[in-house]
């Protein structure tokens, strides 16, 4: 009987402003980071990893959040935890204080995501299982149970829910033995970041289709005359049958979006993701309605279930990018899958980031064994950054994400990376003239 | 040409869970809280004053956003900055990096509405003007300036707006004066408190009659025999003439909260607040829809004016209660207030916490003197708690708010008060048994 003895919370940053990876329309300087979370037990060999993902500075907002987040688990049994992993997860979300600050939304959120991240990790290694398999073995309505349906039921009862599930729950054994043949498929959006000339754009994609990649993604959205010139050149080396899709991280009013995109439109995108504003549930759906055939794809800022929700009562979105730290964790994320499911929206999450390709592929598996039982227009993305600090990273061959095998949520970071980057004492930031005062 | 000199924020608690003060169906428990800004200058008599409002745990996370949000200030001069508040306003909010944890959301969103209120009150104390004259003596021009208009051009282009403030700048003047006799018109919420008694709720139903107020709210949503019992009481002491509202805080599911205020309908209430989830505004129509001739309000937990936008779009809310601490600052504020013009919903502030009913007082003013033009159906929140906190606290003499005279954005907090309620730090804390670790 295990018990929980702490709950470590580490502020991780990596320089990636100096190459601009991952810079697009919106972010053009992110340091790419982690509020990570360790969850310390007494037992020496079991412990869980969890984290959101920030992009700089803020980032010890999020771990300042998730030490309160984390300590009502301090001296918690293990195993009580894991047999109730909905009933935790209520436990910290209802401080109501700390809700004041969301609902469910923000700092307070994104470190719930982080602790309960760890949590689930935790989980999936006391059972000895990677997490996608720890889902894939619970009964339909274990895993209702064990998801966040509090303010749903006007779309999803819980009868619904499992009934969902039930109905999907024979093929589950078929679906993973196909899955640990062929991967999962994914995309990849480290071609197109905005920062990268067009030469580098150029041999991005070209090494995109020589590994075995049918879409391939470019950020838009900073000027027109660029895009156009930038989607000419991935779609010459990706050809027609290639998939592009196109991202203006958020950049738009909707009237500019619809302008915009129109102008795209003869590059034959798959998706415009992010079109407007992350919460504009009514303008996503004005954009869909006015760029068809282009599909709309949202998710990576959608900040919980309640916004899915409308994005899926008001047809707004094609394409859901739920994002694995920004959701409260699987409990939350279970119940976006649901409703997706029911709605017929394929779920392809949002990726890249620090470690968010290692969380998504056990969600994506999760999801095509037992929520949606389909592949069609399902994609995940996968970003070629930052995998060398995972202790379990992510494994991608012929564009699709390898079955992880190890217990866990893939979380773990590697501890000398974290001697290195923890900011701003690690040994990186410590011996950097860092212009930014810290807070 | 006074320059700031430097950001101070103090993280202010006061012990009100131990009166159930403020207690709810969601919020049993709240320590009113605020995350104070002050911004000294070089000139020793001009400050700036202001805050965002939290009910306790967390509210130290704010603190902390609040002293990054507002460390660009420091070194600027102040005329420079008043100049063009929309200007700090966008340079402020557009650290994409901070960004990233809302966006428009959360914790970094009371932060800068904490850092931009302190601005606006800097301002308004500059102008020597109390803060709902300084607005009402700016064009409309530099007005939808200051405004944020971002992600609403879809809705109200600037031109519009432009056009709807022209419109009623005749006529400023006179409707000043008319408030300058009759205060603006307020209700009170002092009386309806969940964790009061029933004689207590009757009492205080009886004094506000007593005191000219017309309206009197209470809360509902944990019981419902309880909230038939206490909707009786109530509409008993008002009489047939007053009006009653009902707020559940967010507690209920869309087809609960149909079903429960349905059952309590016959009390008449005028409005229905917080039916459910603050985020869902499909669902907020939904009720409305439903529950139709009782009104539905919602707003104090509404994140920013994307959500609102969407409120007006869908006709889901009667009442729009925005938050001038939830908001970032007077300048969402005014791009709220121009969409309500525009949809001709009215705006009856949130109020009480700590202090915002000493900003709600000249958002309300200004409102009716240059934008809405109108006092129909329209009714701001007093809550009698902790004014006595502020240097220059709200008046309410026969159920108005008397218009506030003194420079500023009346947010200036009392020296003593802070130096015994800091948290934890405080003469108040520091003496306390505080069973909650602090982060």
């Amino acid at each position: 009987m295990p018990r929980i003895t702490s709950v470590e919370v580490v502020d991780v940053r990596f320089p990636t402003s100096l190459t601009r990876d991952g810079s697009d329309a919106m972010n053009k300087d992110g340091d790419y980071s982690a509020a990570y979370v360790v969850l310390h037990t007494d037992d020496p060999e079991l412990t869980g990893h969890g984290f959101t993902f920030t992009i700089g500075r803020g980032n010890d907002l999020c771990v300042a959040a998730a030490a309160q987040r984390g300590r009502p688990l301090v001296g918690r049994d293990v195993d009580v935890l894991c047999a109730d992993l909905g009933g935790i997860y209520r436990e910290l979300q209802s401080d109501t204080q700390l809700r004041w600050l969301g609902p469910d939304k923000g700092v307070v959120h994104l470190a719930l995501a982080a602790v309960m991240n760890a949590v689930w990790d935790l989980a999936a290694r006391r059972a000895g299982k990677p997490l996608w398999r720890l889902l894939c073995d619970m009964s339909p309505e274990e895993l209702v149970d064990a998801a966040d349906l509090k303010y749903l039921s006007d779309v999803l009862t819980r009868d619904e829910a499992i009934a969902l599930l039930a109905d999907r729950e024979a093929g589950r054994g078929l679906r993973i033995k196909e899955l640990e043949v062929t991967g999962y498929p994914c995309y990849t959006t480290s071609a197109g970041w905005l920062g990268y000339s067009d030469d580098k754009l150029r041999r991005l994609c070209e090494e995109a289709v020589a590994s075995g990649y049918k879409h391939v993604k470019l950020k838009v959205g900073s000027s027109l005359a660029d895009d156009i010139r930038r989607c000419g050149i991935a779609r010459e080396v990706i050809g027609s049958d290639g998939h592009l899709m196109i991202d203006a991280n958020q950049v738009w009013d909707v009237p500019e979006a619809i302008e915009w995109v129109k102008e795209l439109a003869r590059f034959e995108p798959l998706w415009i993701e992010e079109p407007t504003s992350p919460d504009d549930v009514l303008g996503h759906a004005a954009v869909r309605q006015a760029v068809a055939p282009i599909g709309v794809a949202t998710g990576e800022h959608a900040m919980n279930r309640v916004l899915f929700k409308q994005f899926f009562q008001a047809g707004a979105i094609d394409f859901c990018q739920l994002d694995a730290a920004r959701l409260g964790s699987v409990n939350e994320v279970l119940a976006v899958y649901l409703m997706a499911a029911k709605f017929g929206v394929p779920v392809c999450p949002h990726a890249g980031g620090v470690g968010l390709c290692e969380l998504v592929q056990h969600l994506s598996i999760f999801d095509y064994v037992a929520v949606s039982a389909s592949l069609e227009n399902r994609v995940t993305e996968f970003v070629d950054h930052l995998h060398e600090h995972f202790v379990d990273p992510c494994i991608v061959r012929d564009g699709a994400y390898v079955l992880p095998t190890a217990p866990g949520y893939s979380a773990e970071m590697r501890r000398p990376s974290l001697a290195t980057y923890t900011f701003p004492t690690g040994s990186y930031w410590a011996t950097r003239d860092r212009a930014e005062p810290v807070a």
